[in-house]
């Protein structure tokens, strides 16, 4: 097996995105007990996928991944509003988050909305701050542009939306696919496309990437709901089988395990395919996308 | 009294707002009832006091004002996110907004929370997406920074927290403005000074009309709070009085309702004097100001 450079790089850029969000909400000046819940469930931690695409795709240009970290940061937020959001009574009802009381547990129903309302604003805000020695104004736009529909109607909340409705009900597999392409695929894939668009990419490179992206996306869920069926609680960090109990179509249930396995399994070819296809210096995400396929929590 | 200017201007206005409102959701690529769940908000009304403070405060360079649209309907989107998430059972558990079932007594709890979600983060899009022959990129992103600051923890949502903590104490007169200068002073100040980035304004128009904002939105809140008081019941949707009952902090309560009035009319003059010394042409301004002063509802 070859070397892996992914621990390394992970490590690094986690430390760095995890340090400027505890300044970006320290230096906020609001109400100490709202940057309290925004600060909680940034550093629930979680893998960081999001940004880590963010970073390996620039990587990938060979260009110094920090120029993406005011947006892995708004990345970061955005996935933490739409966790704390959906973690709601009124919603997914959980009262565990990795292992961790959610959000509401801790600070209350209202106080986690508007947690997680601020940190919907301020990751548009962020995105706007850029330094434009690193980022010109015409960049700044095309990723305000593209995370506001990836994060919004036609996006993740249109993903969120569809699951709500589809419970109860059995789907086919192209809903579960709506459902899931909007809910998680989209975010992951403006997570590799802003990359891109900060490492001026041409249109054919950003097509393998957003190709990439949307495999690795359906690749991720399939493993979720594999992991929901089999995991182990304690790495989870929720009962194991908590989707079955909720009567939620899954893969697994669409497609068989072993089908659901098979499935994940195009899905990374796909994925790698496309790095290829690329012609970037794309290990990093390589390792990434072997990461998902394997990953036990 | 001379001639009123505000009503023409406001029947013209309001109907290329709401036209514009209703198209903007028309073409979302998204799940039918989240979309009928935003327009259902979004129709339901009210004087569009700030999408009209930028229109007006175009005006007032001699510029046509249907240049603010776009930057109007994502003030309004982000106000109607702000009232839906209010009224949510966990926040003020309201049933009843200008009189008609609120969203989530419509559409559930869910739908309300993502339905306020989805206006909050199309609101961004929609500035990212002007015409560029109309706004250029350094204006769009001044107005999404600013925008994000007057809602995100800093501004609004702050206020509401802010707000919500205030409840069952008796504020001090400094407290009670911390919390209404946020809640609804900073995004109406944001629909004024939008309308002067729009118009190229210098720094120093800026900050007559900063000033200008700032007295309005204590004034509408002063307002807001005589009528909660003393108002028709039918007029203002709600039952008169629901503050007092919810033992929330008021003007009223604090400086005694001759005490509000008086203060009501010095916020009116001090924003009057920074009109006149803007130098504008800012009669419309001005008829908002004193239907601010003078409204039953």
């Amino acid at each position: 097996m070859a070397t892996q450079i992914l621990p390394e790089f992970s490590r690094k850029y986690r430390s760095l995105l995890e340090e400027e969000m505890r300044n970006r909400i320290q230096i906020l000046q609001a109400p100490a007990v709202i940057k309290d819940a925004m600060q909680y469930s940034l550093e629930a931690g979680g893998k960081r996928i999001r940004p880590l695409l963010t970073f390996a795709t620039i990587s990938a240009f060979k260009k110094d991944a920090s120029i993406g970290l005011d947006v892995a940061v708004s990345i970061e937020m955005i996935h933490t509003y739409s966790l704390i959001h959906d973690d709601l009574p009124s919603m997914d009802d959980d009262d565990l988050r990795r292992g961790k009381p959610t959000n509401h547990k801790v600070f209350g129903e209202a106080m986690a909305i508007l947690a997680g309302d601020s940190l919907l604003t301020y990751s548009f805000q962020i995105i706007s701050e850029i330094n434009p020695a690193i980022v010109n104004d015409a960049k700044k736009l095309e990723m305000i542009l593209e995370l506001s529909k990836a994060a919004g109607a036609e996006g993740m909340v249109g993903g969120q939306v569809a699951d709500i409705e589809a419970e109860g009900r059995s789907l086919e597999l192209k809903d579960l696919e709506y459902v899931h392409i909007r809910k998680t695929g989209k975010l992951l894939a403006y997570s590799v496309l802003a990359g891109a668009i900060l490492s001026d990419a041409d249109k054919k490179t950003k097509d393998y990437l957003s190709h990439f992206a949307h495999h690795l996306g359906i690749a991720f869920q399939i493993q979720d709901d594999i992991l929901d069926l089999e995991g182990d609680q304690e790495l989870i960090g929720k009962p194991v089988g908590s989707d079955e109990n909720k009567n939620k179509s899954t893969y697994p249930a669409l497609l068989s395990i072993e089908g659901a396995r098979k499935a994940l399994q195009n899905h990374i070819d796909e994925a790698k395919r496309n790095l290829i296809a690329s012609q970037l210096d794309t290990k990093i995400l390589e390792e990434i996308t072997d990461l998902v396929a394997s990953r036990n929590h």
